[in-house]
Parts: C-alpha cells; structure tokens; sequence
C-alpha cells in the first residue's frame, strides 16, 4: 500500500543512474568521434575548423554558464529546496549533455559517425535547456528518478522537433520557440497530468526566504548577462552573430526597466516583487530569440524587450494564478511567464519580422508553421511524458513533502538551520538556570 | 505632510521607468544603428571588423559581470539591503547602457548615427559604473526614483567630461581618473547634500550578518578576477593590451598582500576585517588603471598595487570616520578608500608614469588637467545632482528605514527570515506542552 | 607558556605579508619582464605571439575562476569557516601566482629574464592550485601565517617535481599527477604531521549548515563548468586542445551520474549528501587530466569519469574515516576523494593510455615514473612542510578554536547571525510582557 510514496530511492535511482551511464557510454564507443579537421599536417598555420573552435569556445562556457549555475540557482529561491534545485539541475545537464549529442547527432551522421565539434557541444547544451525549463514547472513536486525519465523523453522529442522547425525552413536563432516555447509548454502539460488537488491551496514550504531570494539573483544575473552568447552561439559567423549579440543586449536592458515598472504598478503599496525581478527581466532575452540575427535593429529588439518585460511580469500576477486554479496546471517556477509567453512573443515577433523583410529568405507562413508545431508537439509530448512519470513506482514525494530537500537529501543538523543551534544553546541556557 | 517621506513608489516609480524606455527607443530609432562592416560580400573571409568584434566579445563579457555580479553583490554586505543592493544595480545598469549608447556615441556620430560596435557596447558598460560607484556612496539612503535620476544625470556628465579628456590629449585606459574617481567624487558630493544627520551615530541596520559578508565576497572576487579585462577592453590590440593585462594581474596580486597586511595591522588583537578585504583588495585594479597599458614594468605595477592596498585599508579605518564625523559625508560603501584614493592615486602614477617616458605621447601637465578637471567637473555635477535629489517627491526613505529592503520590495516572512518560522513552531510547542 | 597558542597575528601576519611582497616586487624588478613580440613595428597585421594571447585569454579567465571562485567558495561548507575559506584563499592564491611565475620561471630564463605571456599566466594560477588543494587537508586548523609559509614552500618543490617530469618527457597536460594528486598528497603528508588528537571525535564546528551547502556549490558548479579550460589551456593549439576539452566536458557529465548514483547507494536510506555532489563530481576533471589531450575517444574519457565518480564517493564514505581512525590524517575537505585518489587514476589512466599508443610519443614507463616520482616529492615536501608549520610561533588556532572564523576574523554580531538579534527581540518582549 506504501508503493505510491515509497521514496527510498537507493536502489531506483541509483541503479537507474548507472545504467543509463553504462548505455551511454557504449552508445558513444559506438556513434561518437572527434571532429579530426581535413589537414592535420598543416601545423602552424591553423585551419578554419581550428579557429571556429576556439572562436566559439567563450560564447560555449557563457551558454554553460547559464545552463548549470543560471538554472541552477534560478531555483534556489524556494526556502528548503536549494539542494535539489541547484544539485537535480546539476544531474539533469550531465545526463542531458550525453543524450542530446546522441539525439540530436543521430539527425546528422558523417560516415555513420557524430562527430564531436564545438556547435555540437554547444547544441548538446542547449538540448538541457528544455528539460531545465520543464523541470522549473514540476520543481519540489517530482523526484530524481522522475526528472532522468523525463530528461530522456524530453530530449528525444525535442531533437525531433528541432529536426522538423529546420526542415521546414524556419528560423529561430536563439530559439524562442523551440527551446524556451517547447520547454514550457512540455513542462506545463506534464504538470497538469502530475495535478496535486492537496496543493492547491499552496505549501508551507513554497515560498522564499531572504538568503534564498539572493541565492537566485545569483541565477538571475547570470542568466541575464550571458543571454547574448546564447542567442549569437551557433549564428552565422560575422554580422549576423554581432547582430544576435547587439539585439539581445538591449532587449534584455528595455526588458528590465518595464519588469520593474510592473512590478511595482501590480504590486501592494508599489512595492517591488523578487519573483517578478528573478524572472521577468531575462523575458528580453527569450522574446527576442527568434529574430535575434535579423535586420531588427536595436530599437526594434528594444520594443520586443519592452513588451516582453510587461507581459512576463502581468503572466506572474494573473496568468499563474488562473492556470493553477483554472487548468489545475501548478508552475511552481512560472515558466509559463519566463519562458512560455515571452517564447510565443518570439515566434510572434519571428512572424512579424519575416513579413517585413528582416531575414532573407524567412517566410511567415512557415515560421507560423514551426511554431504551431512546436506548440503541438511540445503539448502532446509533455501530456504523453507526464502520464509515464505519474506511474506509482517512480518515487514522487507525497504532497506533505513537497519543496522539501530533506525527503531525498541528508541535510545538514535535522533539516534545519542554525536557529536549532541556538535553541539548544537556550534549551542549555534555561537548564542552567 | 506627509509627503517628503511619501514612499509609496506605485505611480511615481512606474510612470518614470517607463517614460524612460520609450523615450529610449524613440532616440535608438532615430540614432542608432548596427555597424555594417565595408565589405558585406565577402563571405567566408573575416573582415577586421568582425575579427575585432569576436576577439574582444569574452573581454566585454568580463566586463558584463564586473558590472552586473561584480558591482552587484559587493554591496549585498548590508544585512537587510541585498535586494535592493543587487537588484537597484541592475536597474540602474539596464538604463544606463543604453543612454550611455546615445551620451557617449553622441560625441561621435556618422552619418548622424551612432553606429554599435563591441567597443561601443564595453563603453556603453563602462559609462554605468560610475553611477554604480556612486551608488555605493548613497546606498540605503535613496530611492529606485532617486536612482534613476541620477543615472540619468551622473551618466550624461560623465560623457561630457570623458570627451574633455580625450580631447585634452590625456591618456587613462583603465579609467582610474574618468570612471573611478569620477563616480566617487560624484556620488560624495552627493552624499553630503543629501546628509541626514539622525544617522551621524549609525544606525541598526547598517551592519553586515556572517552570511551578507560571502555574498559580498561574491561580488569583490568576480570584481578582482576580471579587472585585467576593465583595464585592457578598450586599450590598443597587441602589446598595449597585453600589457593592460599583466599589469593589471600582477597590481592586484600585490594589492591583497598589503590590503590584509594593513587590515590586521589596524584592527583590535589583528584581526581581518571583512570591509577591508571586500573592498581594499580591489584599490590595485582602480589604481593602475591610467598607466595599465604603459611601458612600467611588472614590479611598477606591484608597487602601484602595493600603494593602492595600503592607501584604501587606512581610508577604511581613519578617512571615512573623518569624512562621516567632521564633512558631513555619511559613505556607505566607503566608496572614496576603494574608487576615490585609488582613482586619486591612478591619475598620480599616471603624471609620474607621462614624466618617465612610459608611454610614447603622454604629458605629465596634461593628465595632470585631466586628473583635476575630472574632480572638479565629478565634484560639481555631483552637488547640482544631490540638490535635485533632495528635491522632497522622489520618495527617499525617512531616517529609521534607511537600509531597509522592506521599505521597498515585498519582503519574505515580515522582513524576517526561517527564525520566525522557528519561533513559530516553539509557540505551537509551548501550546502544545 | 601560552605561545604555542598565541593567536594575535597583528605584528606576525602583518610583517610577513608585507616582507613577502617588498621581497617579491624585487625580485620582479630584477627578473621579470614583458614578452615583448619580435616584430613589434609590424601594426595592423597582428603577429602570431599576439594572437595567441588573446586567444588563451578566456582560458586563463576560466582557470583564474576556478581558483578564486572555485576552491575559494567550495571550501565555505563549513558552518562558521567561510571568511576564512574564501578570504584565505584569495591570499594564498595573489601570493601564490607572483611566488609561481618567479619559481617555474626560473626553469625557463631568456637573457636572465622570465618574459611574462599568457602561459606563464595561466602556469602561475595553476601553481597556486597546489596550495589550495592542501590547505583543504588542513581547513580550519591552522593560521593565514602557516598558510604564507606553507605556499612559499609547497610552489618552490611543486616548480622543481614539475621540471622534473617534464625532463621526464611525461605528458601531464591537464595535471592529474603533478598538481591534483602532488597537492592533495602533499597537503595529507602536512596534515598528518599537524594531527590534533582532541580532534579525533569530531568538533561541534565542523558540519555544514543548509546555506553554507549552497555557497559551496556556487565553488562545485564553476569548478565543473571550467575544467575543460583547466585541461586544455596548456595543450598544443588545434586538435590537441580540442580534445582535451571535448574528453574534459564527457568526462565530467559521466562522472556526474556515478557520484550521485553511489552516493545514494552507500547512504542512509538513499538519501544524497551534499559532500559527495560537492566534491565526486569533479573527479571526472581531475582523473581525465592526464590524457585529456590524447586519443582515448569520448568514450574513453567517460568510462575514466565513470570510474572517477565511484571511488571519489566510496573515498568519502570508507577512505577519509580510515585515514582519521587509523593513519591520524585529518583531512578537513577530503582532498584525498577529489585530487588524492582521482588524480592517481589520472596517473594509471596516462599509463594505459600510452601503452595503448594515445599518444605519440608516450611511454608507459615514464608516465609511471613521473607517478611515482610525484607522489615521493610530494609526502617528503609535504611532512618537511608540516614539521615547520608545527614550530609553535606562527598562530595555529586551539584545539577548541577549530573551524571557527571569530579567532582571526571580526565577525559581525558576536560571530552570530540574526537570531541572535531575534533572541534580543524575544528577550525584549519578555520584558514587556
């Protein structure tokens, strides 16, 4: 009668985690080389495969960054669940990394082979990004073995997406829709399938304290400084990657000052709200992916940016609250408001771009086409995923336990802080008097 | 009555960041364009200018943090201002890269636009530390209103005094004279017309907590680890750069040797002092920024550093207690022992390093003027600033809720942390028993 | 009578860190200089020494945060212990890398001169690694003065084993042996020497808290983020670095699944402990250094991470406490798990791999040598180290003062954070009531 809420994960997930590692590693010894240049005699002089590499090796470690310590701390602002949303991020991207550079390679295959370039690994990167986007919907309500089941699922489907959006003949750069759009989207149709009536009127543990808030500041900036090297990584070489750089800029800047002007216009007595700071100022950077190497200019990315910051911070104050009590979908990070609506604003934006010219060769009818696909996909995907992750064995927490680190961590002095340190040293203290 | 202290920021705050955005993009669209490179034909084969814009993107983005994380979390150290300390800089950042765009590229216009390219953009980030440095001297005592007038003020000076230097014929790569000094005389001049003398003996909040310190330590080794890339963005490539950096590394290498030798030295039973190694460690960067890219040597830079460490530490302990008690100037960051005294002392060792022959062109008269236009030019603005921030309707915070995050962001738990949580669960306890 | 345990370090500390740096800055004077390119007239057309520079410069970056990011903010897991972990190891680390660049310089003198480059740059932050490794064998129980003197000796032996396995003709690209595992064994060596038997039970500072957990992973996650630029930095251009990278990044991700995988396995109810996801993680770094830059195939590097993440935590869980119960090595970070350990897999992994013929030129027989060679200089130096830090004049804390930051640091609020000042607020309303 237990098996729903048995969340001794010991023997599941550990076992799950090796095999998973093991299967891997054969399938690399299998599809998987370096990407060996044509003329390796050519030393000195260094051939153009060479520089690309090292060219793009910054822009790569910056899209790092904001996939494990972004992400990563993003999430930390819940009050008991650093651990797993620093550390679960952590083992989803290094499972991820594996998995999307096999699914997506598998789409590319050289004599049978992948092999291993630096677009590659910045490819495999952003393959995580979906799942850590759909993690954000489903944080503190799912466990360990959940999130490597979805990992899997979510990046299969995703490269298959991928494959789609670019035959098709779309363009979306920095990814608007298939990474930020389709990440939400699966994440928030698998978190309608994991509905918690129990939750519905919130948790103890669901809000922030004032240390965890700075924790995902630390997510937030960094996520928001290095979004141009995510949306320029694998652009055109040349002005269309400066211009991937210079338009996320300033998005991402007219996108702060609006998330703070709504937030405070929404807000009791004018107040400012972490939760809209933490996330509604990086909407610049996911709206303005789409068309992110277009002939926007910067004041065109700047009004992307703008609206993208406004109808992020008016997703957190109304959108989120009619899709929990409405939908029954839960969202506990609002990736519907970071990702989901500022995802469509991109396709949107991508539409609009294309019909007046801003990228030769852009149809609106087809950018309409990839992302009502994605969409589509993302959905049914995520609904599908859902389903096999709410089977009864996989060790989800029962709702008492949700947002709660110490049901799979040991935390450190009795799941709590110092505080009990100095209760004890009162206890002491009245026993000594 | 009530309405100096009217701190309710709904209308005021949101009316204002908002008039802001547009008019930006109103000025962007008319002003600002991409810089095309001559040769848009020739595909394939890099153009200078796309060599240039890809080789200093990783140095841009070192700067990117300087400013975002770097000055950010340094001044998390309060105990209860970490949002507003982390969260206010990128406000402040996010306006004042782009009117830094149009105040700086204002000087140079083709064509009657201002054409962005990556030094525009390291530029653009440049023209926003000085309004974070002179935040630094305010913090705690203004609001988000005040702020972004001052940006818009500071930032708009600053590219009038930068143009007089370079038009001088003065040389400060690393911008000890126009940034450093600038922004902490700026926002000292400040600080003293917005004195409140209620606070002359401290005030409860404005000490740090163990765990606000590491946040801080965040910010000043982000700060430490990329000043090479502050000093050396915009030098000239080769060996004028190479130099910016080394010379730079080694200063600040220097700089925390004697930065904790003084700092143990000047405190009770030698104890290390947190302020001092957040902020003295530093004073190497600021103060070998005007000569970085000259011929001085490594061990010049050492001892430039050395200096720097020293001078900042004893400002700590003896300038900033005089400043407070006997000028009137209340320095929350102590902005004037890590930007002011090193900033002082870069545009010293800048006339010594011009008399010495270091660098080919230099004046010693020259950067001489520049050094006390810089002061006087950051001296007044400043004044005229403070008097138009004291005007009584932009919602500064009355006296007992200076530091005070709460005043303006919603704040979790009452402004309190898990502590409640625990007294709360000792209550039920005492209930219970 | 009470000087072994004279703690004051005013006038030690002080003296010695500034003697250091005058004696530093002279001998800079004498021996260092520029790397000036041959051809400096040749403007525009920048040369091949001034490409490389800017080429490695983000190399370096990455590097110059794994040091002072990295090891600095892994080390605050302790409770009461993070002033000194990241303070601390700022200074040994700016020592550090002027002490470096003059040591490993010597070896390669041109005209009596060290010409700085941005090897020597990134060479110098990799000697400092040394240091920091075993100042985790000894965190918490010694004073900043034995740190100084510990760097001073520990760079000038690592710069001498480095020569010496390079005039080996061993390949050690990414440092498995001569950094992770001479600085790990090196550091066990000095901790063994400086054994506290009071200590043998544990002490009441030495735990975590959940915050401190959560710094330390911003320390795990730039660490894991920026191994590949550790391994490669150094590595031949063109292929060899690529390698080294793409078998760093797969190396890494697979050793991310067996950490926590075992980790779950040995624990208590499958629970994750932090200290594993901390440190295993990055074992796949340290063990694939070696022959990160040979052709092992990613599948190669993966099945060395894999192994990497299963003895690193089963070091955690069965190694540390034998060595603390059995050999009176108290190893506050366990080094041992995550330099010691890996790092001689490392080792054997390089023995393997030459015999395999991975790389040209390799002999399977040097490579142990060099192994073994590594590990001899790094216990003798090591136990040297040790019985001189023991002299009872240079500030080691008390037995009972372990751990604990207030001893050297002043620390806000009578080293207590806010509950203090919530337990003077419950005092206060007792009075009212």
């Amino acid at each position: 009668m237990a098996l729903p809420f048995a969340t001794n994960m010991r023997f599941k997930f550990s076992s799950l985690a090796l095999s998973l590692q093991v299967i891997l590693i054969i399938l690399f010894a299998i599809f998987v080389s370096y990407d060996t240049p044509h003329h390796e005699d050519s030393h000195g002089n260094s051939t153009h495969q060479e520089d690309e590499f090292i060219k793009l090796y910054p822009l790569f470690q910056d899209v790092h960054v904001m996939i494990f310590i972004g992400f990563g701390f993003l999430m930390t602002f819940l009050k008991r669940y650093g651990f797993s949303s620093v550390g679960i991020n952590l083992l989803i991207a290094a499972l991820g990394l594996q998995w999307g550079t096999l699914m997506q390679g598998l789409w590319h295959l050289h004599d049978g082979q992948i092999n291993i370039d630096i677009k590659k690994m910045i490819n495999a990167d952003f393959s995580t990004a979906t799942v850590l986007i759909s993690f954000g919907a489903v944080l503190g309500k799912t466990s360990a073995v959940q999130m490597l089941i979805m990992a899997i699922f979510e990046i299969a489907i995703f490269a298959c997406n991928e494959h789609l959006v670019v035959t098709l003949g779309a363009f979306d750069v920095g990814a608007s829709m298939i990474i930020h759009a389709f990440g939400a989207y699966f994440g928030l149709a698998a978190a309608r399938v994991l509905y918690r009536p129990a939750l519905k009127n919130g948790h103890e543990n669901e809000g922030s304290v004032y240390h965890s808030d700075l924790f995902a500041m630390i997510g937030t900036v960094f996520l928001w400084m290095f979004w141009p090297s995510f949306n320029s990584a694998i652009a055109e070489p040349g002005i269309d990657q400066q211009r991937a750089i210079i338009n996320t800029y300033f998005s991402l800047a007219a996108c702060v000052l609006t998330a703070y002007a709504f937030s405070s216009l929404v807000e009791h007595k004018g107040k400012l709200d972490m939760v809209h700071i933490q996330n509604a100022t990086l909407a610049g950077g996911v709206a303005v992916g789409t068309c992110a190497d277009m002939n926007i200019h910067p004041y065109g990315a700047m009004t992307i940016g703008f609206i993208a910051g406004i109808i992020s911070t008016l997703g957190f104050k109304f959108v989120t609250p009619f899709l929990a009590s409405k939908l029954k979908i839960q969202d506990t990070c609002g990736v519907h408001n970071l990702h989901g609506l500022p995802g469509l604003l991109g396709g949107l934006a991508g539409i609009v771009a294309a019909m007046l010219g801003a990228k030769e060769g852009a149809s609106a009818g087809i950018q309409a086409a990839a992302l009502a696909a994605t969409i589509g996909v993302a959905l049914v995907g995520g609904a599908i995923t859902g389903f096999i992750l709410k089977l009864p064995f996989w060790g989800q927490p029962p709702d008492q336990n949700c947002y709660d680190d110490s049901l799979y961590w040991e935390v450190p002095l009795d799941e709590e802080e110092q505080p009990n340190h100095y209760q004890e040293d009162q206890s002491k203290m009245k026993v000594d008097a």
